[in-house]
């Protein structure tokens, strides 16, 4: 018997995204439940009592909830497959420090750029581009961030590319200009099959935050 | 070559208290630095310069910085003895998911028990006790949360219990009264050595909130 597998899923939620990269780097194979946030599914609520968020995994009927923890999962079932964590403890530690820190901070600030006005969002743009910055330097010259192959913390970043026309918009300001380094990082995890056709349309993103939430893609 | 390992450490943070926690139980030597968190050391801010915030641990010159992430590490790196995480890969998401969620909800909370007063307060303290009830749902009737022996989500929640006198003091509630399983269950992780040589004594967790931070226990 095959596995089953499923993901409850928001199109356009980077978090969402995370998963949608790291199940299709493995090539596995799932079915995609759109959720209507507005309306969550009775399966959502049963699969993730706690936060009542998307996206879950389901293996098997057995719930994963939280992005960074789904793309663990994932490549710890999936191991034969696309590495996605390094091997050594040491790089490990650091992949899940710049992923905590993106969740901690840069979406934190990402929240400000475009949901507040005024003193507030100019003080999030702040923090988001020196947010961007510090990842860049983390990045230095290597095509990606854990080395020469695509990773777990480039997993746990590239979803942001797809809200960068938002923020840009809302902020007045440009990423490429500020970052040109994780532009041309960002560009290259697109050629990979795996992020180009997991990421949302930026127009996509941008009409949510001006018209709400609705479903589909 | 031996290792050296040294913690920059701060006795009655709860998250230094894991990294402590998860070292002795693997029988690390190390080399404790009590930090003051009135004026860091420019080794605290050399080696975590991002947050600037203890717990940090230094492994053979290399930092490894925020709680979880260092009991994960130790857990990867002294493999030998005392496996902290189960090794089936649901089951290590779960523990993830619920450390997470004493991060990301019960911490929370715990401020605005001992930070804030009026509704606000009143709000923690029902959140908290809430999430301590939530959390010994998830430890039902085994002794320890992952199953027949101490392992990674004992470690992320049991630094509370230091605090628990300090809680219940500002809240007027008794953390026993409301979960008597998972007082049960604090006990027994309380005859680990590795546990009762690392836990902050409460008294000194209380005064810490009455008298403001100081160094040293």
């Amino acid at each position: 018997m095959g596995d089953e597998v499923v993901l409850l899923d928001f199109c356009v939620s980077m978090f969402a995204m995370r998963a949608r990269v790291a199940l299709a780097e493995k090539g596995v194979k799932y079915e995609n439940r759109e959720e209507d946030l507005r309306n969550k599914s009775s399966l959502l609520l049963q699969m993730n009592p706690v936060h009542k968020m998307i996206p879950v995994l389901i293996h098997n009927g057995k719930p994963i909830c939280e992005s960074l923890i789904i793309v663990q999962y994932v490549d710890e079932v999936w191991r034969d497959k696309a590495p996605l964590l390094p091997s050594d403890p040491y790089q490990r530690a650091r992949s899940r420090f710049w992923a905590d820190f993106i969740d901690k901070k840069l979406y934190v600030a990402s929240r400000k750029v475009w949901g507040t006005k005024g003193e507030e969002q100019e003080a999030g743009k702040k923090e988001f581009i020196e947010g961007l910055k510090q990842l860049e330097g983390e990045l230095g010259d290597r095509p990606y961030f854990e080395g020469e192959s695509f990773g777990f913390l480039d997993i746990a970043l590239i979803p942001f590319y797809s809200w960068f026309y938002a923020y840009e918009t809302f902020g007045n300001f440009s990423t490429e200009a500020e970052c040109p380094k994780l532009i041309e990082w960002a560009k290259r995890c697109m050629q990979q099959e795996s992020v180009s056709k997991s990421l949302a349309d930026p127009k996509r993103c941008m009409s949510l935050l001006l018209i709400g939430y609705r479903t589909g893609c």
